[in-house]
Order: C-alpha cells, then sequence, then structure tokens
C-alpha cells in the first residue's frame, strides 16, 4: 500500500444518498452575505436578549485530570478492592472548580452569552480547536484536509452519516456480530447488513474480500455494499481490538472496491491489553506518562485513510459521561459540510450548557490534561476488567484452552464452572458440573462477551449480523445453577449493591 | 363543534409514515424484560460508573422567577430605557443558586449520577412530572391520554413530527408566509407545502377549506395533504397570533379531512397585545398577576384537541435559552411513542447537563413561579416591542392607515418616511421622500415585519409559501437613505452597541 501522506483528500462525492444531496444551505444562513455587508445594521435572528437567559452564571467542582492513579492498584482481596472502587473513594476526589460566566472577560473566554444563544451547528469554537488539536496529535490522519465537526453522540454520528451515504433499500458491511442499535438505526431504511466473518482482531480482511470479490447482485438481493460500519477497538460485543496491520489490509480492500468506513470507536481510551491472571500480573504500570499511553494505543483507521474515505465518530459518552450527550465527526470537508446540513435541520447546535461546562473542563485540563485524564481512566477499566475476572477465577472453577473455532481461534479461552458443593454432611462433591460459560478476557472496552461455545458457529454471509443478546442473562443463570451470592459486577455500573446480595 | 371533552385520542396511526412503522423496539430496551425477571441480575449494559464522570457537583446562580418586574416601564427617553434595557441592569438581577450534587440525598433529587448517566429517550423523571403540571395547567388539552416527550429544540420536534408523519413526494399544508427552516427540513425528502391564505391571524379557515374541498391531485401534483404544519402564535414572519375561534374553525376542517396538525409554538409566552403609541399606553399592568397572565394568553390547538390530532412543539429556546436544545412534544400516546422511537436512534436522551440545569430550575422555582417568569419575559419583550417602534416614530416620520389587501386587510398599518433633512444653510427641506418600509407592529414573538407594500400580493396556491427574507436588510436600507445614526434594535439579540452607531 503506497502512503500518499498528507495529500488532500479525494472527491468521494458520488457516495453521497440522494437524501444529502438534496439538502441545500439553510436558507438563514444564506442571509449572512447581506448581513456581513458593509453598511448593514443587522436588526437580528430571532435570539433572545443574553439577560433573558435564567443563569448569571455556571460552575463546577471539576475533577483535576491526575484525579486516578496511574498505577495499578493491587488489592489484598476481592473485597478491599471492592471499597476502592465503589467506597469511600470520593472524598479523596481532587477538585478543580471551573466557572462559566454570562459575559466573558477576555475575548475567547466561554461565556454563557455565547453559549446558550443559537449556535452554528458547527459547535463553539473554543470546542472546535480543542478537537482540532486531539485529532491531529492522537489520530494524525494520513491526508491534509480532514475536519471535524461535533455531533450529540456516535447514536446521532451514525444516524446521520447512514442517512449522508446510503439510500433505502442498499446494503451495508459490518461485523458477523454487530452492536445492535446501530441496526436499529438502519433497518427501518430497509438498509440491511451484510457480516463479515470476525477473529480475534475483529473484522477478518480475508473473508471481506472474498464477500466483495465474489459479490452476487442477485443472490445477494442488492448492489455490492459502498459503506461499512465497523466498531474496530472494543468490538462491541466481542471486546477484540484491531490493529493497525489488518487496519491498513481492510483500508486497502475499501480503496480497491470504492468503500466508505465509518469507524464508530467509543471505546478507543479504553485500550487494556491483555488480561493476566492476579498471580501473574506486574505492579509496573504499562505505560509510563500519559504521552506513552496515546503513542502505544493501536492507530485509528485515520491514520491509514490517505484519500478521506473514512467517517470517524468520537464520543465523550466513555469518557466524560453519557449524558455529554456530545461527540464529533472527523471526515473529508465534503462529507463534513453534508453532515452539517444534516445537523441544521435535527439537533442544532449540541446543548450549550454541555457544550460549555465540557469545553471549559477541556481547556482548563488542556491536551496534557486531557490525555492524563485518559490514561487514568484506562488504568481504572483495566483494574475493573482484572477484577471481575478476578473475581470468576476466586468463586468459580476457571479451565483455560486454546480456542480453535471462529472467533476463538488461537486465543486463550476460559470455561467457567461451578465449585464443588459442600452436601448435608459436609463432604465435598468433586463434580464441577457443567460448564457455565466461556469467555475470552477483552482487550478493550467496558465488555465481558460471554457465548455459549455452541452458538459460536458462523452464520452464513447472507443471514443477519448476530448481536449481542444474553450478556444480562450471565447473572441468572449463575444464580440458578450455583449458590454464589454476590455478583461482581462488570466494567460498568450499575454495581449491583453488596446489601442486596449476602 | 361538538367538544367531547376528556375521552382518548381515537386511533389516528394510519397517519404513520412508512418509515415510522418500520421502527422496532429499541433491541437493548427488548432486554428489560430479562433484567427485571427476578432471579436475574443485571450485569449492565455499556454505562461508566458515576465516579468517573469529572464532575463532582455542578452548580449555577440562576435568577429568581420575580426577576423582572411586571410593571411596564415608562422611560422619559429612548436613552433611558435603552440603558434600563442594556446597562448597568445586571448588577440588580435577583439570584436563586442552585446545586446538582453527583449523588441524591432525598430519593428524587437531581443528581448527576442519573442526568450524566444514559437515559431513557423520554428524559428524566422530574422533567417529565413538571412538563405534565405545565401542559395540563396552561394548555388543558380536551382529550385524556395526552402524552408529553422530550426533544431537543422545535427543530428537532418538527423533524420528527415531519419523519413520522410523512412519505417522501407527500405534500404538507403551511401557512402562504412560513418557516423557512421548516422547509429547509422538508425540501429534501421532496416533501412540499401547500401555502394556505393568511389574515391578521394567520392561516385563514376559509380557504383552508377552499384548498381542501376543490383539491385536484392531477392539477396538484399529489395526494390531498393530511398534514399541516403551521406557527399560529407570533406566526413566522407575520407576527399574527391566532384567537381561539380561528382555531375552531380550523380544527374542524382538520377533523372533516382528517389531517393531523403539527403546532409550533415557540412564541407561546410571548403574547405582548395590540401596540399603542407612547402617548396613549397605559402604566397599568396588562395583566393582574402570573395567574391572569396565563388565563388571558390565547389558548393552544390542544384546547379544541377532542381526538388527539394536533403534535404540538414547545421549546424552551425563547423561554429559558435557545442553547437549551431542550423542548417536548405533547401529542396522543401512539405518536409519542413512535416519536420515542425516532429519538431513541438519533438523539438519545436530551444533554444531561441543560436538562438538569433546567430542570433543577424549573422544579425550584415550581409551576408558579415559573408563570411568574414567563410574565415578566413577556413584560419584558411588550416593552421591546414598544421601544423599536417608539423610536421609529421618534426617528422618522410614520403615518398610519387601515389596510385593504391580503394580510394587511382590515389592520392599523405603519409606513415609514426619513424625516426632513435640513440642508447646507440650516432650512429644513419639507420633503417626506419615499416611503420606506411599511409594517404591523405584531402581537406576539419576536420580530416586526416589515414588507414592501408592492411584495405584499398573494402568491398562486399552487407556489413555493413566500419565507421572510428582508429583515436583515431594513438597517442597510435605512442607513442608505437616512442620516439616522443609531439602529434602535430588534426585540432581540444581538443588539448593535451603541458606540458603533454615533
Amino acid at each position: 500500500m503506497a502512503l500518499e501522506k498528507h495529500g488532500k483528500a479525494i472527491d468521494l462525492s458520488h457516495h453521497l444518498s440522494d437524501l444529502s444531496r438534496a439538502r441545500g444551505t439553510s436558507p438563514l444562513k444564506g442571509l449572512i452575505k447581506y448581513v456581513t455587508k458593509p453598511g448593514t445594521i443587522s436588526l437580528a435572528g430571532g435570539m433572545p436578549h443574553p439577560s433573558y437567559f435564567p443563569y448569571a452564571d455556571i460552575s463546577a467542582n471539576a475533577l483535576a485530570s491526575d484525579n486516578f492513579a496511574l498505577e495499578p492498584t493491587r488489592p489484598d482481596s476481592s473485597v478491599s478492592w471492592f471499597w476502592k472502587l465503589f467506597g469511600a473513594g470520593s472524598s479523596k476526589e481532587k477538585i478543580m472548580p471551573i466557572t462559566i460566566p454570562k459575559c466573558p472577560s477576555q475575548a475567547d473566554d466561554i461565556n454563557l452569552a455565547v453559549s446558550l444563544q443559537y449556535g452554528t451547528a458547527q459547535g463553539l469554537v473554543q470546542l472546535q480547536e480543542f478537537l482540532k488539536e486531539l485529532v491531529g496529535k492522537v489520530y494524525k490522519p494520513a491526508y491534509s484536509d480532514w475536519t471535524t465537526l461535533v455531533q450529540t453522540g456516535n447514536t446521532d454520528g451514525w444516524s446521520r452519516a447512514l442517512q449522508t451515504l446510503c439510500n433505502p433499500g442498499e446494503l451495508i458491511l459490518t461485523e458477523e456480530w454487530t452492536y445492535p442499535s446501530a441496526l436499529a438505526n438502519s433497518q427501518p431504511f430497509n438498509i440491511f447488513p451484510v457480516p463479515i466473518a470476525m477473529d480475534s482482531e475483529g473484522m477478518r480482511s480475508d473473508d471481506l474480500r472474498k464477500v466483495l470479490s465474489e459479490w452476487d447482485e442477485t443472490a445477494r438481493g442488492g448492489k455490492r455494499p459502498h459503506v461499512m460500519y465497523t466498531v474496530p477497538v472494543g468490538q462491541n460485543p466481542s471486546g477484540a481490538t484491531m490493529g493497525l496491520e489488518r487496519k491498513k489490509e481492510i483500508y486497502d480492500i475499501c480503496v480497491e472496491f470504492d468503500i466508505i468506513i465509518v469507524e464508530d470507536d467509543p471505546y478507543y481510551f479504553l485500550q487494556e491489553g491483555q488480561y493476566k491472571p492476579k498471580s501473574e500480573r506486574s505492579s509496573q504500570s504499562a505505560h509510563k506518562d500519559p504521552g506513552d499511553f496515546i503513542a502505544n494505543l493501536v492507530p485509528s483507521y485515520l491514520k491509514v485513510d490517505y484519500q478521506g474515505r473514512v467517517i470517524r465518530l468520537d464520543t465523550f459518552s466513555k469518557t466524560i459521561a453519557p449524558g455529554s450527550r456530545l461527540g464529533f465527526f472527523t471526515c473529508n470537508p465534503r462529507f463534513a459540510e453534508r453532515l452539517e446540513r444534516h445537523g441544521e435541520t435535527t439537533t442544532q447546535a449540541p446543548c450549550g450548557f454541555g457544550q460549555s461546562l465540557i469545553t471549559q473542563l477541556l481547556k482548563s485540563w488542556g491536551y496534557e490534561g486531557y490525555t492524563r485524564w485518559l490514561h487514568g481512566l484506562a488504568v481504572q477499566y483495566t483494574g475493573r476488567r482484572d477484577y471481575i475476572i478476578d473475581c470468576f477465577a476466586e468463586e468459580f472453577h476457571l479451565r483455560s484452552s486454546i480456542g480453535t473455532t471462529g472467533i476463538w481461534n488461537g486465543l486463550e479461552v476460559y470455561d467457567l464452572y461451578a465449585k464443588p458443593k459442600r452436601n448435608a454432611s459436609g463432604l465435598e462433591k468433586f463434580d464441577f458440573g457443567p460448564k457455565l460459560i466461556s469467555f475470552v478476557p477483552p482487550t478493550s472496552g467496558m465488555f465481558i462477551w460471554k457465548v455459549m461455545r455452541n452458538l459460536s458457529r458462523r452464520n452464513s454471509s447472507l443471514s443477519w449480523p448476530r448481536v449481542e443478546s444474553s450478556l444480562h442473562l450471565v447473572g441468572s443463570s449463575l444464580r440458578r445453577i450455583t449458590s454464589w451470592t454476590a455478583v461482581k459486577g462488570t466494567f460498568g455500573y450499575p454495581f449491583p449493591t453488596l446489601t442486596s446480595m449476602h
């Protein structure tokens, strides 16, 4: 593959949907040329005066970027670890107060007069600047005129990307197992997914090539897809993480078959590395500092995207909070312009309360601070991932083996059995009982994916991709089959309360 | 018209679009039945733990609900009035501090652990309760099972209503002049508007009946519309306000022809009444208290909607701030359910920062406080409306006459001429020059609509409705033609700075 770095994006506008092509410029924005004409005094649009915003200022006790330590915690027991994670820890928070005044003191201060006013679908200028810096330094796109554009989270992002690229009735490429809400978005448009086989790195390039090169319109019931939806890091639901080489292979195939890649990447900064059993775990940090942490993350598709055919979806849902309803596209300027037009007729700008509180925090932290926050967060999630698997190891009998089929192939698979029960006379029955679940510790993201092995056969490539459906049932099975009285949790929340389980 | 009040909504699901019918239940929400099954321990969805939200708490110096006086201000001069409105007033703000902690002290406290977490597209429970109370008390819908549902502002609201009701290629009913952004939303779907003639109350019922009863599919190029988009209060751009009788007439026609009314009503609480010249203005308040103010607002279409065929769009953009990106539908439960499904695949819940700061304010104010705030706001906007027209009267020569055609018919129309200029010798030339603009003082909303009289002819009913396009040009014309050095502003913002105009 020839990486012609830092050229401009090629013209990919033939991928735009009929709907997207039909979108005009916002009629009110069309007036701007008159308003900015010398001699014109704007009598304004329907903008309330800021004195009528019922907030004189907004402030927050935000957390410092180094609130979470970078050293892995090594608990003496599950319970102490538990309390460290969920107990009195909040009293030790490092607080960094921020305030957003109604009016700015300095010209570029974030202020409510602007952030609570009507704004463009591009969002606050200060946020745009931060995102530009972040994308440039972390993802290093391989073409020069990439653009960022805010959205209200990756659900909105995927919804807009889908409608910008696909006409009703088209087919899209997805992983064999994929995120159910992504399909809920495309299904009402009669846009159906074409599943591509997976392995431990997620989508397989060999199967992608096979599907595309052997495409039969009649058998498939539609034209060869020109859009791919993929979750390459902390793949939902498998937890797989795709490295640079695989991404290059897939990207080159997408160049060859002229496919746009929509890279939905909410878990990018939650890369946790390989799980090691407690006894084998190092007390060393995996990365010496945030710079080292960022440098060792698997690269985004943007890193290999020399043509501008990737629409990357980033969200603050996992790194700040889901209620942020704030995320951003990174893509070529032509697509960004169309995505912005779509935003103008739906969400307009993201919420000004959220934009200003998040942007003020990001500005106060700075790029260095934000990467420190992300590094701390990754250490936390790694600890949580390790913790729940440690708990499985303590409460159940775990046997490991090397998988041989499908996505398990070559991976260390953990099979989980109930521990021996004591009978009425107090004697142990040395019967491990049936295998309860099998899982592969995830390397990124928030999920331990449990699959009954006999369900892991690959679907035929024409069928609907399978979606994660049984995660919530694990607890049920466990409770039914064993005497285990405490589910030890997931990476996420809610964490079941201890009292209800004893 | 037989008002069968407080029955349930009739089944209007035949109005749903193909897209809306095709939407399934959210697949993750489909799991809830398993999670809530006794014996199941949820291992949770992808929800970050709240300790990872980098805000320990959020607070605001909000304004008290009685921040703005209820008595009309009677300035001695334009300039003192000006400074009262835009000058040092902010130092006299009545502050009401609010705080949103991460964790609740009381079970129903608004808190960041919930509001910054993933939530349903129904929004915060406390906000739902407030909206239910507000709609019940202010709009008094004429059927019993009406429902409210949050959205992210009326642009999102109209976008969702449009896609829930209309298939591409359909026609919709609108006022003869209408809001350009509403058309920007429908146009990419090849959904075209059918303009209905207007008068001083907005859409005319006689023309509506004529258009519908004489509908000719061949001549019109499509089926008779089944959806109406209307701005009945502070109509955009005319500023017209529709009373109860006209609404009843139009509603009955919509029952007869089976039409769904989408009532876009951002200016509902900015009802200002008739403009009176300064010399004739009373020092009395128009309404004795907020209860009286609310009781005297023209009723919403909901008041006559005994079948549940109105989708009302409310927004906090004009009453709190545009950056709120928060509003709500009021409609029948079947439509609400479909609108919610749409929301799940786009915005999800509105931003949690905005939801919690706004809901906390509304809860702190209470219903009584919020209506007090709205009453104060209406007095302010009435003052601004009066002020700018007073300024026109001071700086220009105004002549009033009774309009005879189209939307001007029977209304007091103001024609605006340049004042006599002094020539070099100091003598006045008693030449009023050409008429600059004509306008009718608005009775609601934020806009003074200026129309060149020779442009006010009605479009043929098949043509595209005309959209407001020249508001921003008024200042330009004025500056060019006259020696006037200060544009006195609109109701809105930005208010040109004084210094730049002297």
